[in-house]
């Protein structure tokens, strides 16, 4: 590995370019490839990101769905059933047309979404009340023609995902499966990736093509604006109509199966581990997510043999690595922290004379010397309390930029500031587009939805058309 | 589940019928997909194939490969830099051409494999020659429109796979490199799977497009053809030229870098697995990559309790499900062996009166009833014996159906009885290729290759052209 630099900006002062050098800095991704929106994955985010799978899919197995891998083309025919989506869609579909040297004699979209391709099959399944709920899910690649800039890990051309489809019985079922969705949410991307986020309901006008109601996670960068992390969605019954998913009910009825999808990209989500937890010294990554969890730097053949029997001993609860390069100590420091590796163990000559080794986290970015013999208890009461030390530090900064807003000049200033503003609004169904529209022009800036699963009570009036306000939205920038 | 009906046919009498009804009647594969050659892989398959990932890429990161995740589309004109890859491929490239309403300035392939877009990379990343060895895999689908007959799992358009990529300094260290593979699949294929093979260095007519050598496993199916699985290539210098990857070596001279791939397609490697261990009763799979490991058949309510605690002491040590469906009995023995789960334990009134269980093992088919107290115990020592049995079974099958041949009648009569002939060849360089066409004529089989790693003496002659054989060559049947 050749030298490398340092994150030459401040991450709270020039987030964008923050987020470039740090993908090319700490080899995450490169961007040479000769596709645009298409990225190369590097060794030090697919480890991280198989992790990430890992436990997700973990969570999904463990409550009831079963893992399904679908084909990458979907025929144009199947799109073309359900008009929502194929109007939502089609923008942004890659389409193979040809194989080898004869035109297709139907084309073949590159799956954005897989309902097209995995309904067909359900209504196949699915027969009567005693195979609902069906809970599948797929991990997968999706690809997308965006038409707005893309970004690396936030908003590529091909992104790494997974796809939960479920079939229900009826629309309380459906509902029910939005809950969970929105508690594996909370259990994975919360409590395992440290990144907080609110759970918000979408207004009307801005659903899931296709979908009767959206629920999605929004997430929040330093630059003040928010990143949309996994959503769930209740389907339309017009999807179940055009792929004839339909059962048997008990009283031998035949009814249409209500559908719910919930779509975590992993990739995506990745890049808020990065900008969540990252700081101006490069990468931190949470402990059960690191790519490598322990590093062993032993400046001195003198400690090797000292390294290799504590490398040992910590394989045996995490991935540890010794770095054998001939890079000067500070450097091979600096490359670690920058590397996000969660806990390096210095073994220089004056530790082996003290028979202690020096401990630096880079949660608390603190430096400790522990005897020899009190390391293994300290390197697993660091791992236990690492995570949560993220969680705390990311909620706090997340919960600070949360600010009430009475009227319009107080949504601009709180979105200005680069936060998110909560305020009275009139109505996110059809009848709230015109001021959401207002407030769009207005303040440059979203309404995100109402927040799920708490009780805020509407009080006052919009912000907008002072009618009564009959919920709390939040409002805030977007990419 | 609906109720299932056995697989009608035996395997050894109607492999083709036996294959496709495992397929379907135990849910690896829906078929029914609206793309031909495409298929949708269902959770028994899948959550095995994870597995099997799981393992290889184990072993791979051990050896020193980083992974990769690389686009899925690859640009024409990368395709084109290398003249006898793009004629080997492009027949069966499908071609990416519209975005949206628009055409694309350059189409872009579907990757069939992924050279032509990792080594543009490899240029980027290698300077010196203490970036060498650059050892790199990814897990990845690949899409090849296959002009032959597709037949799941063994030969479909999208197939599922794992490719490392190697960069080496030397023609000696590729040739490293290219055993270090071979070692990898008798590890993971053979130890693991406990699939038997051949590995065969193929002949100079039946190289990869673009390889300088090629060495592949053949493991063989009861209707006596092979199948080949992992195979791994010195690739020509005319890639590294034609993509610019070389390094300066330690006299400062520039020079261009040896590359290697291996592709073990676990999508394929996974019908073997169902080819080798299935049996007229159904699936049957080694420990280590069972869809599930134990299920727990209590037929009676009285015995719920009992299985609960019993699954709590299996789950520290393996998975396992309990049947709590209201087939009878007989169905639910009958469903769980053809669904091939190494073990299953009955809890039957007699057991429970008894204080015992008993247990079926898949491996040898075998029925014991065990003291509940030594359950436990019972299971662990099957589980340690499951694969090696399999191994042992296989292997003797395998081995069995390779001859000695000394003329092409005894070939003949070899390949007719469905097995894999040895025999005495003139050359496997190109001047051999008019005996190996009178071969593939006269016998309709192909001359695999000379059996690596492995001092078989040329002795006699060739079984074609009389001359003084040069090398044992291996003849057998294929798809």
């Amino acid at each position: 590995m050749s030298k490398q630099e340092g994150i030459s900006v401040k991450k709270n002062e020039n987030f964008s370019e923050w987020f470039t050098q740090i993908i090319k800095k700490t080899e995450l991704a490169d961007l040479r490839y000769n596709v645009k929106g298409f990225l190369v994955f590097q060794p030090w985010s697919v480890l991280s990101m198989e992790k990430m799978y890992k436990h997700m899919e973990e969570v999904l197995q463990r409550k009831g769905h079963d893992p399904y891998w679908y084909p990458t083309v979907i025929p144009e025919s199947n799109f073309k059933k359900e008009s929502s989506h194929v109007k939502g869609f089609t923008p942004e579909v890659f389409w193979v047309t040809q194989a080898g040297n004869k035109e297709l004699e139907e084309k073949l979209a590159l799956r954005p979404t897989s309902e097209t391709a995995m309904y067909q099959m359900f209504a196949l399944w699915i027969r009567s009340h005693r195979d609902l709920p069906l809970k599948t899910y797929q991990r997968a690649q999706v690809f997308r023609h965006e038409t707005k800039a893309t970004r690396p890990f936030l908003r590529s051309r091909e992104f790494h995902w997974i796809e939960t489809h479920c079939a229900h019985k009826t629309e309380a079922d459906a509902f029910k499966q939005v809950k969970e969705d929105m508690e594996t949410t909370e259990e994975v991307l919360h409590k395992i990736f440290a990144i907080p986020f609110i759970f918000f309901e979408r207004p009307y006008w801005d659903k899931f093509p296709g979908a009767v109601r959206t629920f999605a996670a929004d997430a929040l960068n330093p630059d003040g604006k928010v990143i949309q992390q996994p959503s769930t969605h209740m389907i339309k019954q017009n999807f179940s109509k055009a792929f004839d998913v339909k059962y048997i009910d008990q009283n031998e009825k035949e009814k249409y199966a209500h559908l719910t999808c919930y779509g975590p990209a992993i990739s995506r989500i990745f890049a808020s581990v990065v900008i969540t937890h990252g700081d101006d010294n490069g990468l931190r990554f949470p402990w059960d997510i690191a790519p490598k969890q322990v590093v062993i730097v032993s400046i001195d053949p003198k400690a090797y043999k000292k390294a290799e029997v504590l490398k040992k001993q910590i394989e045996k609860f995490a991935s540890v690595h010794i770095d054998y390069t001939d890079r000067r100590p500070g450097e091979k420091f600096h490359y670690w922290e920058m590397k996000g590796i969660p806990i390096r163990i210095d073994i220089g000559l004056k530790d082996l004379d003290k028979k202690q080794v020096t401990i630096f986290r880079r949660d608390l970015n603190k430096k400790d010397s522990v005897p020899e013999k009190d390391a293994i208890t300290k390197i697993k009461e660091i791992a236990k309390e690492f995570t949560k030390n993220l969680i705390k530090q990311a909620d706090k900064v997340f919960e600070g930029r949360i600010k009430e807003a009475k009227n319009i000049t107080e949504v601009k200033k709180i979105i200005k500031e680069g936060g998110i503003a909560k305020c009275g609004f009139c109505s996110t169904d059809k009848e709230g587009t015109n001021c959401a529209e207002k407030i769009e022009k207005q303040v440059v800036a979203e309404v995100r939805g109402t927040k799920f699963d708490e009780k805020e009570k509407p009080k006052g009036n919009c912000v907008i058309c002072k009618e009564k306000a009959n919920h709390i939205v939040y409002i805030a920038k977007s990419y």
